[in-house]
């Protein structure tokens, strides 16, 4: 099922599960306190999306998943749950040289994890989105880390949705930038699959309900600059887009 | 003044600030709901410390600023939250190669910051507290980036308390294993400074109240095992003193 974030006419974000052309609205946080329903139904129309989940804790990228030799282990990093957006807000470009995007298939962990086997990965994930990792390029190679580079407000784009019956194992994804495509993959191109993953990162960290976890991106990232519209798509989930702009 | 958070027989976290032999216990979290105090009185030897503060969004490090030249910009890492651990708390090594500690001035955000100049950088600084900043040599080396070396569990010991009004421009840091000196300096030789440190990150990323900045480390990290016991010390604030042992 997919689930959303969403808000009506600008007041508080809520959760729903979609069916048909509505949003059934659950009491709470699905991630935290269940999958109750009010009863409640919010058209699609009249709902903006919002970013399906804000991390408490994480936001877990994996570089190179899908370019080179697989590595010995996956190359992690970090990027902190300032950088999260949703569908539709602008991505907001620095002034630190080139930015590009990056279309990614997207893990939402639904429990508390600690040392998880790959073979029991199910057990923790709550669901999948998509995700544009932004990147200033310039700051990562001056660097040598990808730490900062990674980590400038409104550079993870999520969303539209959670999606909760997702085949990870075979996933077409891509991107688009002003409906050129820019990047096409498939999910079977990664070099450490999502079971793997979360066995890797789980040995590092305790995951908690709502971290993410990037899964890498496919050959095809590429820059992006102001006022332009960038597509994400992971097929069976959907398609997040997101406008661009200098910032402020 | 001196703000502390601790448990007494196991209950629920509280603030208090330090008053002769007791905590005076705030209403709330004093980063979030102000320094408003309920009356109430809890002895120091009655209260357990726990870690001052646990991040919603970032601890932010700044690599090798006491050594080497001044780089054109602070070196930027992350930690996630899920590193933070409290005064006494076991440092769990992760069977990983070399583990090393270090002693680090921490600073605590008190306000949603974004875009600071370094003139005011006060006004969003709430406290000053000690870090421990626990890392993996091996596995930083292997990865050619810090994100998963500065990540394990149990990695960023901070504490004992958050002190207000505390000289950040000369304070004399140190650190000990089982009581013999491993590393001594002083906040005089950052070579980015704490205002330098504030704009430079809040260019960023925002800050959000609880976040910390670990502000690097003096020549004299060193590395640690199990059954050690390690203090740092912040000259004014106080020493921070955590067991080591392997993880389960």
């Amino acid at each position: 099922m997919k689930i959303g974030r969403f808000s009506v006419d600008g007041g508080d974000p809520r959760y729903g599960v979609l069916d048909g052309d509505g949003w059934v609205v659950f009491t709470g946080d699905p991630m935290f306190q269940g999958m109750e329903t009010t009863g409640e139904r919010v058209d699609v129309a009249a709902a903006k999306l919002l970013a399906p989940v804000i991390p408490r804790s994480k936001v877990v990228g994996i570089a190179r998943n899908y370019e080179g030799g697989r590595g010995a282990s996956p190359l992690v990093y970090l990027k902190p749950n300032t950088t999260v957006i949703g569908p539709g807000d602008a991505i907001q470009l620095p002034p630190v040289g080139t930015i590009d995007h990056a279309a990614e298939l997207v893990i939402v962990i639904g429990r508390i994890a600690k040392r998880v086997k790959a073979e029991n990965y199910a057990d923790v994930v709550f669901g999948y989105t998509v995700g544009n990792d932004v990147s200033a390029r310039d700051v990562i190679e001056a660097d040598g880390e990808m730490s900062r580079g990674k980590s400038y407000d409104s550079f993870a784009p999520l969303g539209p949705v959670i999606e909760t019956e997702f085949d990870w194992a075979a996933a077409d994804l891509s991107s688009a930038v002003n409906g050129e495509e820019r990047s096409a993959g498939n999910t079977r191109d990664m070099l450490h699959s999502v079971p793997e993953i979360i066995e890797f990162v789980s040995d590092i960290f305790t995951l908690l309900p709502g971290d993410v976890i990037m899964t890498g991106s496919p050959i095809g990232r590429g820059e992006i600059t102001a006022g332009q519209t960038v597509d994400v798509t992971v097929d069976g989930i959907g398609t997040l887009s997101n406008p661009t702009r200098d910032r402020a």
